[in-house]
C-alpha cells in the first residue's frame, strides 16, 4: 500500500530536547508511510504528490503514550483518594478481574480504543490484563483503529486476587506462549510486548520464564520501576539480593540491552546506580506526572534524565492518570517540574514547554521510530484547529504550540495520520 | 420575577469540608431564586411546582471561581515558562494594556464570558483591567450572560507600564468613583469590587484612597497575597513597617473585618501571624493550585486553612491558570496537596475529593450565599450528563462526583441555573 502525499500547514516538531523546529506554511512530505522531510518550498521532485491543504492549521507529530493501562480505563478519575498499593487492591485488581468476561472486555475496550483514536496519541505501550482472550480482543480493536501500539498481556503470579493471578509460573509461561502464537502473523501495526506487572506481582520463576520467552521471540518489555516509597520497600524485601529495583528485572534479561527495547514507567525514586543501569541498557523511562501525583508517589527528576541523556518519554498511566492525552501529560510534566525545583531541589531546572513537547513526541516516539518529521521516521501526524481558543491572539508558532499543550482537547484535532494513513 | 421549580435528579452537595450529602433520585426545590431544600420524597406543599426531569443526571451546586483575570483570558496557556514577576511584565501587563482599545476589549471579553457561561462556574470574583470603559463592558456582558459575578476595575499606580498605571493616587481615586457611579443601579447580578492589584503596584496613597472608597460604598475587596517568594520579598521592602504582607492591606481597611467581604488569592507563603489575621478578619482565601504551579510559587497549605476554619475556596486564576473550570481547580488542589504531603510536610494530610468539592462549591460559594443546597442559599445548579465517560461503570454517587471532578468538561454540562434562572 502506497501512502504518499504532502501536508501544507504550520508545522512544529522536535529534533532534540532543546531543538524545536517551527515552520509556518511548510510542506511536509510523506512517502510510503515514512517522512521524507519538511520544506519551506516544495522541492520539484515531490511536485506530483497530492497536497493536503492545512494552511493556518497546526501540524504536529503524533504523540506517544509510553504507559497506559487499557483495562483500567473504565474507572479513571475514581478511587484517587488511595495511595498506590491500596489503590491497586481496591480499584485496579477488582476492575481488571472483570476482563475474564469477554463481553465486558469488548464493551470496555471499545471505549478505550475510541478515546485513543480520537485523541492526539498515535502510539502507545499498553497494558491489557492477565486474560489472553480479552488481550487479543484489545489488539484486534487497536489494529482496526489504525493506531500502532505495543500491547502486553499482563503477567502476575502472586499477590493478586484469584481471577487475575496466574496459577503458577509454568502455567503463566505456557499461556504467554499461547498468546504469542495467536498473535503471530495476525497484525500489521500491533505488536505484543512482554509485560511482567511489577516485581511484587511476579515470582522469580515467572521472571525467569518471561526472560526466556522474550529472548526466544525477540520482543520488547514493559513494566513499572521505582514508583512509590512503599512499593520500593516491598521490592527490597522481596529481592534483597538484587541490590536495587531495576536489577531485579535485569537479572532475568528484562531490562533492556542489545535487541531488547524496554520501557519502565515512573522512576520517581531511582537512585544513581539504577539510573546508570538504565543508561547502560538503553531503557526508556515513561514519566507519568499525573499518576505520580494521584497515587502520592512524588515527582520524578526528569531534568536529571535529560542531562544524563536517558531515553525519556511521557505516559498517561491511565487510570493512575485520568486522561489519555499526552498534551495533558506535557502540561503536568512542566507543572510538577516547577514544584520540584521550588520545593525539593533547585539544582534541577524546571522543564520548558519545548522540552515537554520533545518528551511527548520525539522522546517517547523514538521507541517506535516516529515522533518527529526527520526523514526516515514513520509518518505520524495530527492537525489541530485552534479556533476554539485562539482568534484574539494568533501568535507565533512556539506560542501556538504552548497553548495547545495547555488547552487543547480532542475537539481540536481535525486530522490524524498513523504511518502515513489518515485515520480521520 | 418568580423562579420556582423542582429538579428531580441525582444530587450531591457539601454541608462542610467533611460533610458530603448525596441523594439519588432527589427532589431539589427552588423557590423565588432561593433553595428550599433537598428531599427524597417531594413534600406535599411543593406539589404544584413544575418538575424538571433530570433523572439519571448528576445535579450539583454551581461552582465558584474566587479569582480570575478576565483581561488575561486571551493569552492563557502561553508564557508559562516565566516566573511570577517576569510573567507579569512580559505577558500580563502588555495584554492588559490592550484593553484601552474598547473594540479589542469587546472581542476579548466576549470570549471570556462565553467560556464562563458554558462552563461549570456560576459565580466569580473577576479582575478586569485598569480601564473603566472596558470594565463596564465586561460587567454588561456578564450581566447579560446570566452569571452573578463581582468585577473589579484594577487599581495600580506604580511599577506598571504607561497605559496601565494610573496617573497618581488622586486620579485613580477619582476614576474609581466615576466607575462606581456608572455602576450604580445598572446591574441586578453584577457587583463592583474594590481591586488593588497587589501591594507592589499600589502606592500607600492609593491604598488609603481605596480604603476610604470601600468604606463609603460598603463594597467588598479582592487582591493578591503572599503568592511567590520574590513578590513577598518585594513587599517586605516596600512596606517594612507593615510587618507582614496582609498587614499592608489591613492598615488601609482593605483586609476584611465588619462589613468588608474580602478575597485574597494564593496565601502560598502566609505565615502564622498572617493566617491569624485572616481568621480574625474573616478574609476568604482563593486557593489557585494551577497558577501556583505555573508561575513556580509552590503549594499553599490548604489543610492548615481548613483546620483553622478559614474561609477557603478555589480560583482558576486564569491566565496564571489555564482553564476556568473549577472542576479542574478541584483536581489540581487534590494533586498538589498530595505532593505537599509527600515532599514538604507529612503532617498535613492530602485533600480528599469531597474536600476539594467543598472548596469549589460551598467553601467559595459562601461569599455569594450560594454553593450548596441548604435552604436559604441562592439557587445555583449545574446538571451533568456523564454519558461521555461513564456507561461501563455507573457507580455510586460519590464515585460519580469524583469522576466529574477529574474528567468533566463543558461538553458534559447540559443545564445551568443561576439564582434560580436557567441559562441553558
Amino acid at each position: 500500500m502506497s501512502e504518499s502525499f504532502v501536508i501544507w500547514g504550520d508545522v512544529c516538531h522536535s529534533l532534540g530536547p532543546d531543538k524545536l523546529e517551527c515552520v509556518q506554511g511548510a510542506y511536509l512530505v510523506c512517502e510510503d508511510c515514512f517522512c521524507s522531510g519538511l520544506f519551506s518550498e516544495l522541492p520539484e521532485r515531490y511536485a506530483g504528490l497530492p497536497v493536503e491543504d492545512c494552511r493556518g492549521l497546526l501540524v504536529l507529530p503524533g504523540l506517544t503514550d509510553l504507559h497506559v493501562h487499557a483495562a483500567q480505563f473504565a474507572y479513571r478519575g475514581t478511587g484517587m483518594d488511595w495511595e498506590l498499593l491500596e489503590w491497586l487492591e481496591r480499584c485496579a485488581f477488582p476492575e481488571e478481574s472483570r476482563f475474564a468476561d469477554t463481553d465486558y472486555a469488548a464493551r470496555a475496550y471499545a471505549r478505550f480504543v475510541e478515546d485513543m483514536r480520537r485523541g492526539p496519541n498515535t502510539r502507545a505501550c499498553v497494558f491489557a490484563s492477565a486474560h489472553t482472550e480479552a488481550t487479543l480482543l484489545l489488539m484486534d480493536m487497536l489494529e482496526a483503529s489504525g493506531l500502532a501500539c505495543m500491547v502486553g498481556r499482563v503477567s502476575m503470579d502472586r499477590d493478586a486476587p484469584e481471577g487475575l493471578r496466574e496459577r503458577d509460573a509454568q502455567w503463566a509461561a505456557a499461556e504467554t506462549r499461547h498468546w504469542l502464537e495467536l498473535c503471530r502473523g495476525r497484525y500489521e501495526r500491533t505488536q505484543p510486548i512482554i509485560t511482567p506487572r511489577f516485581i511484587p506481582s511476579c515470582s522469580d520463576a515467572l521472571l525467569e520464564a518471561l526472560g526466556g520467552i522474550r529472548r526466544e521471540y525477540g520482543l520488547p518489555v514493559q513494566s513499572h520501576l521505582s514508583e512509590n516509597r512503599s512499593e520500593v520497600e516491598l521490592v527490597r524485601r522481596l529481592q534483597p539480593e538484587a541490590g536495587f529495583y531495576g536489577a531485579a528485572y535485569d537479572r532475568y534479561g528484562l531490562f533492556g540491552g542489545e535487541g531488547c527495547r524496554t520501557v519502565m514507567a515512573h522512576c520517581v525514586l531511582s537512585e544513581a546506580e539504577e539510573l546508570e543501569l538504565i543508561r547502560a541498557r538503553g531503557v526508556y523511562i515513561a514519566h507519568c506526572p499525573a499518576s505520580n501525583m494521584n497515587v502520592s508517589s512524588g515527582i520524578a527528576p526528569v531534568r536529571r534524565f535529560l542531562d544524563m541523556g536517558l531515553h525519556t518519554g511521557l505516559g498517561s498511566d491511565v487510570a493512575g492518570g485520568t486522561l489519555t492525552s499526552i498534551f495533558r501529560a506535557m502540561a503536568d510534566a512542566i507543572q510538577v517540574s516547577k514544584l520540584r525545583w521550588r520545593l525539593v531541589d533547585d539544582g534541577l531546572r524546571a522543564l520548558t514547554a519545548p522540552e515537554a513537547f520533545y518528551l511527548g513526541t520525539a522522546g517517547g516516539g523514538e521507541l517506535f521510530n516516529t515522533g518527529s518529521f526527520e526523514p526516515g521516521r514513520e509518518f505520524d501526524a495530527i492537525v489541530l484547529d485552534e479556533g476554539r481558543y485562539a482568534p484574539e491572539r494568533p501568535g507565533g508558532l512556539p506560542e501556538r504550540l504552548e497553548r495547545c499543550i495547555y488547552l487543547s482537547d480532542d475537539r481540536d484535532i481535525v486530522r490524524k495520520y498513523v504511518r502515513g494513513r489518515r485515520l480521520f
